[in-house]
């Protein structure tokens, strides 16, 4: 068995390597003046089982495409079976047609991997787990909650955790359950005239003075947990934090969310971070996904 | 049967539709705030033959994936068969694998098209015809000698065909059957002490005071034609003409074309040209796009 990391993998291939006794190894790859992606398996794979290591941002399309090719090369030198770590998987909001005629994203992507050999895939917090049917048989999703769990307990005041949807439910009930604590769900309420969305806690609820912590997979232009955030302090909340998988950060984000209230934010190294400072706490998923790997692919402890 | 613009179509949609008699629409197209692309077909297809197109320079990996969410959409909703007219088909060059190891690219990708359910691919010369072996049948090369000979011929004086390698041998007998006249096929030659690579012609033939074309299918950096440009002027050439069917000009390509002592270059319009002036002249494939289209969909001449 052999981790091999692609250009986007984030350091994560040497920890899984190291943790589960397997051998490591980077592709060798190059960018041709005219931007086309080159990749070339730097060892003899034959017969081996191989787990490669690419993340899908930022550079989604990219990242994608490196993959694929990276599966293919890996399949038609005689590897034994195929699994790819994908630590964020781009697309996946896009699991269903939301109005007719729409292409459903993910199932492509997903079903393009699967035809070119993959034969496992393993996803850090997928948007709605239930896409991974795309993928069929082999398909992992890795639940973030312990990760938040252990680096939330025993920092929190009277904690309440909160989903943003009825979406994101399974990971506030997951979270809350961890940290021995409640949960609610935010109903948006999209006013008809004004076509402004709001967010309201259930109304018997209450935050004054609670540590709440906000959960999510996604942070993209943050306008969603701003938006509750704010909402938040309006109540007089304590501290209001954010904990999400993944947080892609579209331009001035992370500023929106400081404005809003938020206190601090967690997220995992699942895409490259490049703004970082004191507000942001990155947790590493790699423990996570090696229990996973080990658990699925049956390597021993060591 | 219809004809679908994909966001990179360069307008080829709209002539052939009118060319074709056929109904033309464009794909709903936008970018989510995260840079992920979003396709919806804005019309109903199901039992329809649908056209898709979209080119694939620049952001090569950005518009294969539009093309297999675009394909994937169209599958799923029931379009009777799918076609994709791609001018410009990335990543063929990578078309075998010159060192153990290689992902062979334009092998993978052309599978992903055809498992997504694409029935037909039309491509303008592709890099090597023979690559199309991997979409297996329903996939097409369309020649541009032809358009480029329409271009050139009662414009030389005593013209020689050149070509820049063996892999381009057939373009320059082609054209130079076209123009009623000889080719020849340019040997290169890499200094073994310094690395250096020249371009040398056949012995016996001379180039003094003809007009020389050179013929290929890509520019990339334009180093390989400058070269030989170069070595033509030394040998006084009248006029030096290049003949390119993909005119990628990375960086400072077209200047590097320009000193090198190239008179005027002729492209296709396979690729978004953004780089214009009296130097390039581009030429439209439209009509032989359509000319293939009619002969392999059995469209009937209106």
């Amino acid at each position: 068995m052999i981790v091999i990391s692609l250009p986007a993998s984030l350091g994560i291939g040497e920890d899984l390597s190291s943790t589960l006794g397997l051998r490591h190894t980077y592709i060798i790859y190059k960018l041709f003046p005219d931007n086309e992606s080159y990749i070339r398996l730097p060892v003899d794979i034959k017969g081996e089982d191989v787990i490669l290591i690419q993340t899908t941002y930022p550079n989604q399309d990219k990242r994608l495409i490196e993959l694929i090719l990276a599966v293919d090369a890996a399949v038609s030198y005689g590897a034994s079976s195929v699994s790819a770590v994908v630590p964020y998987l781009a697309y996946a909001r896009q699991d269903k047609a939301f109005i007719k005629g729409e292409a459903v994203s993910i199932r492509a992507l997903l079903r393009v991997l699967k035809n070119t050999g993959l034969d496992r895939i393993y996803v850090v917090d997928i948007h709605k787990e239930d896409a991974l049917k795309f993928f069929g048989e082999g398909a992992y999703n890795i639940d973030p909650t312990p990760l938040f769990a252990k680096a939330l307990k025993n920092h929190l005041h009277n904690p309440l955790v909160i989903a943003p949807d009825l979406g994101a439910e399974w990971r506030a009930r997951s979270l809350a359950t961890l940290l021995n604590t409640e949960y609610a769900v935010i109903k948006k309420h999209r006013n008809r005239i004004t076509g402004e969305v709001s967010h309201k806690l259930p109304e018997d609820l209450s935050v004054y003075g609670r540590d709440v912590v906000i959960i999510d997979d996604i942070i993209s232009t943050g306008g969603t947990i701003a938006g509750i955030a704010k909402h938040l302090r309006n109540l007089n909340a304590r501290r209001i934090i954010v904990a999400a998988s993944h947080g892609l950060f579209v331009s001035n984000a992370l500023k929106k969310l400081e404005l809003s209230g938020v206190n601090k934010i967690y997220i995992l190294k699942t895409v490259e971070i490049t703004q970082s400072n004191e507000f942001i706490s990155v947790l590493d998923p790699a423990m996570l996904i090696a229990d996973k790997l080990r658990e699925t692919l049956h390597i021993s402890s060591n």
